[in-house]
């Protein structure tokens, strides 16, 4: 029998709520604005209006325990929200205690990026590796690490900040004021930096008819699909400042799999491989097949499809 | 009452066996030449031998396992010495089941680096610290990781490869043919290399008298001891160094502690403060302490303690 999990994908601006088999099949799905400002206890109503919903429509409906993902520092074994950029004001939030009151089923909390490291590894492009980590290219580079086969999280639940690893130590000025980090290569502002630097040779580009100031990842990715040479390159440098990154990630934790999701991942064809390229040349060969980037298969599920993985294991 | 554990630290030209008791005190220590040339068989029988000797003068003395640290790639799971450059010939060598029928109890064998971090962890210097990383600085620089209270060896039994994590993608050539690595500013060659670019300034310094080719770490440190305010400058570069390389760990890991080890270790005072400075700098705070870098406290014993560590996991 199959049996049915909750998982839920708290952003700054939406809630994504879902029901999940425990095959990672979707059977439902939900999304509302997640209202933050009312605050914590207005979104836990909300969520769980959605669920009880669900429960009205079929009163068959047993869900087994529910999961949630918060893009913030998550305390996972005291069930806690400890704080949260996009989440003004939520301090210390026991979140669990507040979703578990209302669901009636076991509940577990933890941050995004592990959960979606966690979907991806149960149910899309990283199955079958007990090592693997899934990074997401966004405004900024987030990561989360599976190892030995489960989320790892580290002393204080802050493990996963690949974008905030050095790989060139005196380099551009990073949005977190260090130097150098694969954030200020790959992350929106390193990608636009480095269209301003290459615009400024000769080469022809429909990037010079865009307002720099508002150019984003998308505008670069589309000229790139469009054949722009200068929009091609701009992300065969991120990928391998990106495979800088991972070889140093692959020779310390001599992980298998790479997985790239997230925004800025729809340019995968023109980061990956040279990622890779520069991955297989970093990471040291033991004698073992070398690491494999790829590119995520979840797409924006990859929250719920993650946070109900997460539920799977307290049952 | 006390339980004995027998550890064994296996290196290309010494073998150090100890006795160690379940708090970690060392009650016999001999070392022999480890002859690897003569074949595994060969260096069993004499690490055999040794503990028979022990045995033939306390008839009381009841040895629970054994745990052997080689410096090599280590199959633990399988009890196999996969490959190790001191060790030619050596290839798929399957050690414990050799040790096994020697020393009539349960063996388990690891990586050297490993067996050392669980030695630091468990009665040294990382005590009570369950996301730690011991590094050792010698003509490389190796790593083993302690996470969530223990050893952590990746997929292939190859992680802890810290001093090929890149801190500087365009930097100096390191011995593994790569750019930038952390062994290639913190390994005996970038010392030296340092010494030999600070020395083409006027800056005085009695390392101008040595042969620069023979020079190593020790007349390095020597003269750092003896107040050489230019070799005193190197150690404090290279503990830079050594400082974006744990920024990116800890940024990665989230771990709370690192023990430096190994010859080079013996200039911490020189190295350490310098790494901290850099560590504090650029580990992102998240509201939690921040990881503190300390000097090794077993010294050479690190290896016997820590495989007798290792063997305690067994009973």
């Amino acid at each position: 029998m199959k049996e049915i999990f909750c998982g839920i994908d708290l952003g700054g601006t939406t809630v994504n709520i879902g029901l999940v088999t425990n095959n990672g099949d979707l059977i439902q799905q939900h999304k509302i604005p997640s209202g933050v400002i009312d605050g914590v206890d207005a979104v836990v109503d909300r969520i769980a209006k959605v669920v009880h919903n669900w429960q009205i429509q079929d009163d068959q409906l047993l869900i087994r325990a529910a999961g949630i993902g918060v893009a913030g520092l998550v305390d996972t074994h005291r069930g806690i929200l400890r704080e949260a950029t996009n989440f003004p004001g939520w301090i210390n939030v026991p979140i669990v205690t507040k979703l578990h009151s209302k669901l009636d089923c076991p509940v577990i909390v933890d941050n995004d990026a592990n959960v979606a490291a966690l979907g991806e590894y149960s149910f899309g492009a990283g199955k079958g590796y007990d090592h693997m980590m899934m990074v997401t290219l966004g405004t900024g580079v987030g990561a989360g690490l599976i190892l030995n086969g489960q989320i790892y999280r580290g002393a204080y639940g802050a493990a996963g900040e690949f974008g905030h690893i050095t790989i060139q130590k005196d380099g551009p000025v990073c949005g977190c004021g260090r130097r150098g980090c694969i954030e200020a290569f790959v992350g929106t502002n390193g990608l636009v930096r480095n269209v301003r630097q290459r615009l400024s040779s000769n080469m022809t580009s429909t990037l010079r008819t865009y307002n720099l100031d508002k150019l984003t990842p998308k505008d670069i990715y589309q000229e790139a699909v469009a054949g722009d040479e200068l929009a091609r390159l701009v992300f065969s440098d991120a990928g391998e400042n990106l495979g800088y990154g991972l070889g140093s990630v692959v020779n310390l934790l001599n992980i298998q799999h790479i997985v790239i999701g997230g925004g800025v991942a729809e340019a995968g064809k023109f980061i990956i491989d040279s990622a890779q390229k520069i991955l297989n040349e970093f990471a040291l060969n033991n004698g073992d097949q070398s690491a494999r980037i790829v590119k995520a298969k979840l797409g924006e599920l990859a929250g719920i499809v993650g946070a109900a993985s997460l539920a799977m294991a307290l049952v």
